[in-house]
């Protein structure tokens, strides 16, 4: 039994190796291999934390060889050749052509420290506890970011999770009839209105784990504008679908909107792990060693990271490459919707995040369930875990694009297939 | 300018760069050198998370290896052979020969992580929001981290960080004739003392940031006694003082107890950025996926954790060669003590970790810089930065440790003798 | 200076005596006079705590005849025949005829302690510790009460009010387009909403201080379901509006509904301080004294409360008085409105609570003073003080009614020529 | 059954009912009649509400006479002549004779009210939330004067009361050995104590419900010093040993320290519900009508006070008074103490407030009802309820007091032979 020594070992709270039970030993980009050999399509990319890819061959090839010659591993936020080539990097690939002038902060290379660093010093800057977020949001399991993570089934009533947030609905969240922009300047507006003014509200644009729900550029334009006029900070979260997931690399450039401060981690490391905060400058009022992190230098994520902008942020073909792959994972999105709309309620989604909203979560399970045994690893959102989702690497060919619709398509088809003669059987007992 | 695009470019929460202004370059076991070729010895190990070294060669094959053959990176907390091998050699070089059966629990890789993680477990077991800590504890900078974090130089006021926490006092913190074991028993026995009874106590055995602070073992034993008699779960951070800083694998061996909830971070990924929960069993409450984290699997880590169990933790050679360079760091500190009597006020320490406590905080810093010109990466601990603190590589040489003490009395001489020429010079005025 | 006294000695926190500066003497139903000798006609009867008239002679006689035989006057909760009778009373005039089973608890005699005990008890029993309130609620100054109290100006970031509440909209708080019940049970449904299930929702039917909003009965009969569908208690605030303001003894029986928790103060004492909250039977799972207070037991308001009971609501006589008064008030207001369109946005009102909203609320305050001076006592509600309300005693006489809307439509015309002559004089200039 | 309508109808939270278990009919000075006829002397005076007896002459004479005269009953806080008068009477009886500057802030007519306000300025003046409270400290039932109180009893994990607040080891709380000064002094100096500074220390100096714990002089000295040094605010809660009850009208009084906020209730209005904040006048940073409260304005109770104040603190014939009949209390708690050698462990008290500790607190249960059967009304303190205790009206007679302690000896001996008895039965089956 591969899996023998987590069931012993391992605590009850690991989840994915429920999902996708196999021992994993190898992997390659878009594709995986288990112990046995059998090999999966990765529709999943590590949550994206893998945009770039599994082991993708020039990231690595870098890594390998600061390594062998001894290169500064773990450096806390000392100075260091790879650091600073990453900031270099940063600063000329990504802020530069976007005429962004953020300051950039090394935090605790897990998504989570973003969110409480971002927290921290938009409440200390505002001088203001209150923090606003939205409903379906997903920002993190520490406190900080827990208090403004809309999903129930991380909260637990022991946990003390402060109050001082609140959360509001999101685009659409009431249907396309009311408008929740609206609702939010009212009661920012009024003074009785119970809710206090918050030193920043957080947001993603899209949200993933929420479901696949796209903000639209009206909606988020006009939210832009409400934080300008009540003097509250935007934070945007692009943890998840930054690093070029929307389809450029940050998700909020198709609003042409500046947030105040930007999350990210999962892919900016390259694959390693990392996690970086950006502040406008006027915002930079942190004291020296105020907020800190032993693993904020960590330097093999510096270098993978650094590949990675060279080499698909220099210029514009890497973000053509994505328009084409996306309107390729739409397309196959529209045949599933159309090829199964008895069950499906309806597709969402942006660039290279997408999802199917089913009717029923139950068969999503199974679905998830027989496409794995066919070889794709694909995975679902949304609270009631009703949306089946694609997150594939970025770098993912069309080749294995089509590929791994195809094992989706097929495992649909298997499960209802499955279920009616289910149902047959039943009904003829 | 080395450092011109951090002063640009990163923001103003930068520290260690400003105690060590250079461009680091490379780094071999207790050895760094900068980008001029500068060597230094490292007193420091990266605040305690590089006990097995910078590039460890034996860690770095591995990992090289494991590179270049394509290995698992990134696989969230699915099944990897990295993941079965590093449990296997946990549970075999460690667990069983201490007769320890904890359940492990992986979490994001920062040492924050895994107190959240606890704080959380603890509360959801024992239903009570309660937990308290130690006056000049140290365990993070999230939210859940920072409410039992003494030091005030990491809150603020906006920060919002919640209540449920209490400080109570550390062994001899108000001297040697107050017993604050029997002051602690006295407020959990007494319903009227105002303080609710805590779901955990969370305890430093030797308090690091604090100042190097060493409870004592009677202490230690009481303490785990107060915990059973009011069936509160002892929690151990052993992030900074654990992986055989105090001298054997846990800070708690020597007193013989078994705390309920260990966290481990900092060296246990062998230099690479991992954290590590471990629960008694009967603590293991957690529904599958009710606390993640994207970063839970880095599988580099797990390789160079399992070649760091084995190569440093199978016998008891490494804890008998940890004895003898105790003894000569021990040493070194007596006779700088000795030395400079007038000026150091105490040494404290246990194991590979040690203080000299300085009558004059600015004496110290001084100390610091010198070193640090003179080639020794050496920094300070305690609330009033008054302690300076031996924290080296535990694979460190005697014959660099003799080195690095050799740099910091010379240091001290220095400043002295400066400060002394200085005040002849103001006195001549 | 009769008010000398007062501006040196007493708080700046002091309010009413800025509004109506002068010093009272005596005062007689709905009739008031200062030490001069000048009398008022009272439209605010002290914010709806003398519903039953100042020195209501049947009331006075009894509370005089109590004193003068030495009668039980503060009693804690010991049993007394003052006690005894109200409950009786109570009992027989106000429960039995309208088919509720409440149990009465006393508690201390300001409508906050009501709330903070309301509060209580259903966290107690639903074991949650979230409430919910409405936006411009009202409910009281002590930390509880003000966590669920809209209007900011009472709030202060320091006073470090506790989270555990989420304000929802009132309704028409967004409009009569939005349907804030249908946002409510939404967020209630959705797991992902970030909002937590509460332990209640506290409710004024008929928002006072909020600016006379009142609550339609079909949004009070489907808040009513919702909170049977998700297992939340219903607290309705009766503090200001219960006591008959509304045209019956409860502001809910319109709507048919029943909370499950009333709280019921002001009035409810004929006068006298006096605070009564009533549970459903099942919810009463207090330990014997686990919530107390000095003065529950103040038995003069007993007495005075029992003579206001037996007097009032032994039939149906006084809620048909209460009728005809509602009316005329109504008429009055329409015809203010009709007379004064420019300024006035709209009247609300039901029974024996009006509100006239100004498009200026500066106008309001010139109003105000105004009428005071010509022998009115009226005061303002609404966050922006923009409304200015109608709150007479029940008691008082048509001809009072109509003698004090004479001197209030007055008041608005005098103010208005007065602006109007301003404004020629400063565009002459 | 007199008492089956509270059965049936009040909540289970009754209390002193269970524990007297009569219907009270008429009282006077220090005695009270049940409605058969029988007597009770009154060792508990309304929990320190009745200091100047039940129905005063004196007072209820004036009362009956302002009600006659159709006084100003409810006026908020508009300005009367009943309250001008009661200002005037305690600046000249109360202030100016013991040269204290304080402004007058009426609050809601509860002890928890004035506890609230003080915390909300004391808060709001040093922009500080944290406020610290001692081991053993009563300070009311609303959700801020619960946080700093200290009996478990009244608290329950659901409440949600906030955190914000430190309790602190009050005098001799860990024996007369550990100095709870210096530990106040260390936590409060140390940066990395995890103690936040708090805007206020709030105080009784003789705790009452917490077993009648007496305040050492110098320690309310040092105290005071503490305060000063670390700019905190001092909060004296004499609610219920102000008015008298230590031997002087402020229970601070002895040790010659001025608090800058004290809050009274209970017997400050002579009986009749009222609460008073005084504050240093450099405090009084309120904005008209911030904090508010509808019987903040209860004029009969000015009306009592003002007689209250006149009658017996004109002069100093009432503290002599209270002088001789505190030593009668002394003695005959000495003689109990000594009598029941074997069953008290210690008496303590100052002024009018005794209190005789018992080994088993079972046995002050069967003295108290057994005392009540005998025509005393004695009560108990304490977080075990092992303290009996003396806290009669001051105006009680020697002779009453003489009469009291004999039935309360009497009672002590009954219990003592009825459990020997009983033992010995239980010996003899």
């Amino acid at each position: 039994m591969p899996l023998e020594i987590f069931n012993q070992y391992e605590s009850e709270v690991r989840g994915y190796i429920r999902s996708f039970p196999t021992l994993f030993a190898k992997s390659k980009m878009a594709e995986i291999w288990d112990v046995d050999g059998k090999r999966y399509i990765d529709f999943f990319a590590g949550a994206g934390a893998l945009n770039y890819g599994h082991n993708n061959p020039k990231i690595n090839a870098a890594v390998i060889e600061y390594l062998q010659n001894d290169g500064i591993g773990h450096a806390l936020d000392m100075g260091t050749v790879a650091k600073r080539d990453f900031i270099t990097s940063f600063v000329k690939n990504i802020l530069k052509p976007r005429n962004l002038d953020y300051k950039l902060q090394f935090v605790g290379p897990t998504g989570t420290n973003a969110i409480e660093t971002a927290l921290k010093i938009a409440r200390k800057v505002k001088g203001r506890k209150q923090v606003m977020s939205f409903t379906n949001g997903f920002h993190g399991m520490s406190m900080g970011s827990l208090s403004i993570t809309g999903n129930s089934f991380y909260h637990d009533d022991s946990y003390g999770v402060p109050g001082y947030t609140t959360q509001v609905p999101f685009h659409n969240y009431l249907g396309d009839k009311v408008d929740t922009i609206a609702y939010l300047r009212k009661i920012l507006g009024d003074d009785s209105s119970g809710t206090e003014l918050p030193a920043a509200i957080v947001l993603e644009t899209i949200q993933a784990e929420g479901g696949i729900n796209v903000a639209g550029v009206d909606w988020l334009k006009s939210l832009r504008e409400i934080c300008y006029d009540f003097d509250i900070l935007l934070v945007v979260d692009d943890i998840q679908v930054g690093n070029g997931r929307s389809g450029n690399f940050f998700s909020f450039e198709r609003a042409g909107i500046q947030p105040d401060i930007v999350t990210l981690s999962k892919s900016i490391g390259g694959g390693h792990p990392m996690s970086l905060v950006l502040l406008k400058p006027e915002l930079d009022k942190w004291s020296p060693g105020e907020h800190s992190g032993t693993f904020r230098g960590n330097n093999l994520a510096f270098v993978a990271a650094t590949v990675a902008l060279d080499t698909y942020w220099a210029d514009d073909t890497f973000v053509k490459e994505l328009q084409l792959k996306s309107q390729l994972v739409e397309k196959r999105m529209q045949d599933l919707a159309f090829r199964f709309a008895d069950h499906i309620r309806e597709i969402r989604g942006l660039g290279m995040i997408w999802g199917a909203e089913f009717k029923d979560p139950e068969l999503i399970s199974a679905i998830c369930s027989q496409a794995f045994a066919d070889g794709l690893v694909i995975e679902t959102a949304g609270a009631a875990d009703d949306v089946i989702k694609f997150l594939g690497p970025l770098i993912i060919t069309e080749a294995l694009i089509n590929e791994g619709f195809d094992i989706l398509e097929s495992a649909v088809e298997k499960v209802l297939i499955r279920n009616r003669t289910q149902e047959g059987k039943e009904a003829a007992q």
